[in-house]
């Protein structure tokens, strides 16, 4: 397969599932950005799409036509090697822009290569997670099932965060300097993902 | 306040959270009609809508704005007693579109009477989930968990589901007839929801 | 039923769910001890049980033999017309002791009245939840689903908890004083909780 | 470091959850030995311990002491290349002692070695989930994000499962022969599972 021979960077790919189109200030994006960045320092090249400026429509395939904006998106995540999954936290659960990308991507459970791998086999998948307070683990719990589930392997330390006090209304985007704790997360989550989308662009999965 | 001293009959309100619009066949609407079957037999009246037949927005406000059709849908809601959630199982979580109506109803927070209770204050949640496999139990976990938040009381035994073996695609709609067991806990949370609606209806509870 | 006609106090029970077996400092204890508190302001008796100070097995029956505790701590759930769960979040989920009471408890799906309602129908649930960082919202969920599926009802705003900021070390033990908006949603939880109890209390649900 | 120089075969441990000691028959544990002879077949070596046979102790260090056996599980764990949870379902979630293993597992997070890895660092993590009906997928959900949490790797389809539609009770025990939908996951898992440990012992995260 070309991927695995190929010398070209490596690619990533950062899905925004704010609920708000540009140019509304958004937390997820400001924190998938600085994802991409510390991909950056591993030489890992990459792009963010802001789900929510798209005309994605809700379904379960790779197209549900219509003029259906998932095609384009879905190309961008069949090229990357790393795909990052950036949503806000309501209510304590993943975005439903968040929902809606898992359940496109679910259409690639019947999109399979020659011995039956599906396309999306040796991608990584990391997340990363914000919210005024309180869910960033049951959401990297819900998005690590369903990706790993069509295919991404989810590294170790696969998701980076930041979260508020209990009941607090204050946002990532207003904390300046960034918390550190988030910053060394990130990190480590971005060297982590590299390191292991590294490893299986060089050795795919056995065939299915 | 008027719903107290009511003898209205009680409402209920089945939102269907399936991703596809009418006229395709739909699971989640079957068994969201049963439940309302269900209810006429304790005199309580109610309609359904299909969540993806209108056009409603993202986001977290009472009204997006732009054409936004949610303000209609929660007009119903605030005149039912009973809110029946109605969803797909997608990859062992709840639809994207169940997703979308619950961060609409996280606006209601902010909606509170002169005494400082939510408008949703005094009603009942119910859920009803289908899909071909595995997913009910967490699905009702979500729905259970975001709807106590914003006001909403759950009966006992307040879901009723169908789900298929392991793997399988089966459709709860292909089964004819029903599995008993669903139709059971149909009854069960009918009975249940009608019961506690109307103890709410007479008695509110205290101002926050 | 004795219960519905019965003119005594409102009964309580907190079943604190810390890993660890007094004399240990518990912050999940302290939150059940406050929620008993605001329930005795509405008339409610009550007590605390920690868990891991009793000898409880692993199992889904009401009696494991051996020298097995739940029995006792069943009685009590039994006398309660309010059972409160108390729980720290590890890993942002609910300790491995609240799910054993949780186990313990599917038991009662056998174990009906002469009517087929199960002798936790008409019992409300609530729950408290502590941690240094994020969880309380899916800890709530899963306690609510379980306990809706064995018969409990759960009140709006069915949960109090606090959690610090992501990735924090701090205590709510060690937040002295209490943080106000947690304590704001405890009164709510013992309001709310109560005045549920009262109703079910006086008005049964129906025959299964 | 010695595990990335090694030619011995790979090691795999399965910790079983279910809530009975032997000699109880127990579908997860029949389950958790199905993948050990799939891993068997990519020249896996390993070994099964049912939890629910040895005194492990509630908390979250790596030894509680006064005769807690962790320690020594902890050692098999630490010795591994790849670490399979086999749980029954139970209300729709892992059992109680799945989260007691993932609580001792949590102690991790302060294990590190010279550079700063976490001791699991490197170590692929799997789950096999049995239930009478629904629960799989969010079992697998919480046990990925626990074990991601602490250093463990989650491969492409990480899961394999067996249960029965809604509402039903039959074991997957007691299903002869096993249905082949699981089985083939199960063959999967083990691949899958296999040939990224091989990958990860030949090259190390980078240091945090």
């Amino acid at each position: 397969m070309d991927e695995n021979t190929s010398t070209d960077p490596l690619r990533a790919l950062v899905l925004c599932c704010t609920l708000k189109p540009s140019p509304s200030r958004s937390s997820s994006e400001l924190l998938g950005m600085r994802v991409l960045e510390a991909l950056r320092g591993h030489e890992v090249e990459g792009d963010l799409v802001r789900v929510a400026d798209q005309r994605v429509a809700f379904g379960v395939s790779t197209d549900e036509g219509g003029g259906d904006e998932w095609p384009a998106i879905r190309r961008q995540v069949l090229d990357a090697d790393i795909l990052v999954i950036a949503t806000p936290i309501w209510m304590g659960q993943p975005s439903s822009v968040c929902k809606m990308v898992l359940e496109r991507l679910d259409a690639e459970l019947s999109e399979t290569d020659d011995e039956g791998r599906m396309l999306t086999s040796g991608k990584v998948a990391g997340v990363a997670v914000v919210g005024n307070e309180d869910g960033a683990h049951h959401v990297s719990a819900e998005v690590y099932q369903a990706l790993s589930d069509v295919g991404f392997t989810i590294p170790a330390n696969g998701v980076t965060y930041w979260v508020g006090e209990a009941m607090q209304s204050t946002d990532y985007q207003d904390r300046d300097p960034e918390p550190e704790k988030t910053a060394a997360t990130t990190r480590t989550l971005a060297g982590n993902a590299a390191h292991l989308a590294s490893l299986l662009r060089a050795a795919a999965y056995p065939p299915a």
